[in-house]
């Protein structure tokens, strides 16, 4: 899909990144955004991630054949909500929220009384910066997104919005939002949680003799808390769950860490070092796609 | 102190730095250096980290007025004893092993016999590659070496090592081995033992969806299992309790993951966000460093 008129709701960091992109491949394509502040909306106009600004939702996806939701997980239910009465016949919407189960669900019903098809999408790419002074053309290239169809799912517009996240430089693939929920606590949700942990623990002095490897480590952990609170909470259970098994794992190197034991302990730690290298091959994502 | 011939014992990335390092900064230093294998002793030529190649480090050590031990923490004990005979009056013997309890006190048993003097270093320095094509002459600029004197180190030897390190670049601190292997625990052997449980505990197809924060997160869960071994062996005390401290504060979070506790949750996330963004400026080591 090439959206003629493509409405971004939310001009931050993403937002305005979608806006780039979408302005320097697509032909002929008019973006509309919306942001809750006026001076967000200048900034975005001044850095030419939109053509045309909004301070209400509803007017900002007037006529739009495709409308991506970009605010935080929290807004988004609300945000489904207010722009349903508004979207035009044959509309398409997405979003770009970190979690799938709720949004997925919401736009199903949100979307039951309007003319207008939701698919769910996770665009994997990003950065713990936040602001369109911050968004990037390339932001997506070369980076997955994920589409989280359920049953209810309308195939060509699943279709249409693959094709739109493809234009956009993506790779795309299909899982329930279930299963994305799942795999996004493990590669996503828990390491943030570890790296606040890990910082929130530090005591003394000794964050003076912290180095590179530490500050690698927990840059996510500089991420916004009100985002990721909400990220958290929508899910939980697989963060739980996770970090159990992360706990399991640990435990399994606590009970190697002995001297008698030092064989299996090495075996734990190569064990590692080769699933993180050979991970570190085989993915362009060392340098790209910043999550 | 300015070594007029630099023993270097292990000539992988840190000692080969060193070389370098030496060479490049400091008037009239032969660098010599000891490698197990005639290969590695090669390469460390070719590359000009050393001078001269040795495969006896009893040999390596002749004359030199002063010995950095750059080999993996496990052989720093053996090494000592095997080198501590030939050692020349006067020469000062350091280190760059990441704990300090144990090659402290070995130090000072093995040069109770000699008319050498041995000070306990730790170069905050490093990668999670390996071997001498990785060395650089600047890999220590701008970083931090902890130096770990106990009531028996000699003030001038002490003194000697630190100056070397400023040679080099490096800003320098004195702390007790005991309070050394503490700190470094919670700021590098944690956060590795993390790195390597996160990667561990990852589930069919995850590691497709993963981005680069999760590369940032676990890179340097990537260094060889053997030397993490022989460092989480001889500070298991440490890492044990950095450990607990850390699951502390998982619990903590895991106490406000809930809706009703919200507020607590964005606390708990902002005040981690807030430390780790106020160290990022604080330091220079966001790029520099690498450990």
């Amino acid at each position: 899909m090439q959206p003629k008129r493509l409405s971004v709701l939310g001009v931050g960091l993403l937002g305005g990144s979608i806006g780039l992109a979408a302005k320097a491949r697509l032909t002929q394509c008019r973006v509309l955004g919306y942001a809750h502040r006026a001076e967000t909306l200048q900034s975005a106009l001044a850095r030419g991630a939109i053509d045309e600004g909004y301070d209400d939702p509803r007017r900002a996806v007037q006529n739009a054949d495709l409308v991506v939701l970009c605010t935080p997980v929290g807004m988004l239910g609300d945000l489904l909500d207010q722009i349903a009465p508004a979207l035009a016949p044959g509309a398409i919407v997405t979003d770009v929220g970190s979690t799938k189960r709720s949004v997925v669900a919401h736009g199903r019903r949100a979307m039951a009384g309007s003319p207008a098809r939701f698919v769910g999408s996770h665009p994997m790419a990003g950065s713990e910066k936040r602001g369109v002074q911050y968004a990037q053309a390339d932001l997506f290239e070369g980076a997955t997104c994920v589409l989280t169809p359920d049953e209810s799912t309308d195939p060509d517009a699943l279709s249409a919005v693959e094709t739109f996240w493809r234009e956009l430089g993506m790779t795309t693939l299909r899982m329930t939002p279930a299963e994305h929920d799942r795999r996004v606590a493990e590669i996503s949700h828990l390491p943030h949680a570890l790296a606040a942990a890990l910082v929130a623990m530090q005591e003394g002095e000794s964050l003076s003799l912290a180095g590179k490897g530490f500050a690698d480590a927990t840059r996510i952990a500089a991420g916004d808390g009100g985002l990721w609170r909400d990220i958290f909470l929508d899910n939980q259970d697989n963060l739980r769950d996770s970090l159990a098994r992360l706990r399991a794992s640990l435990d399994e190197m606590l009970g190697c860490l002995d001297a008698e034991k030092a064989d299996q302990l090495k075996a734990w730690l190569d064990a590692a070092a080769g699933k993180r290298e050979a991970w570190g091959k085989s993915t362009a994502r060392e340098g790209k796609g910043r999550v």
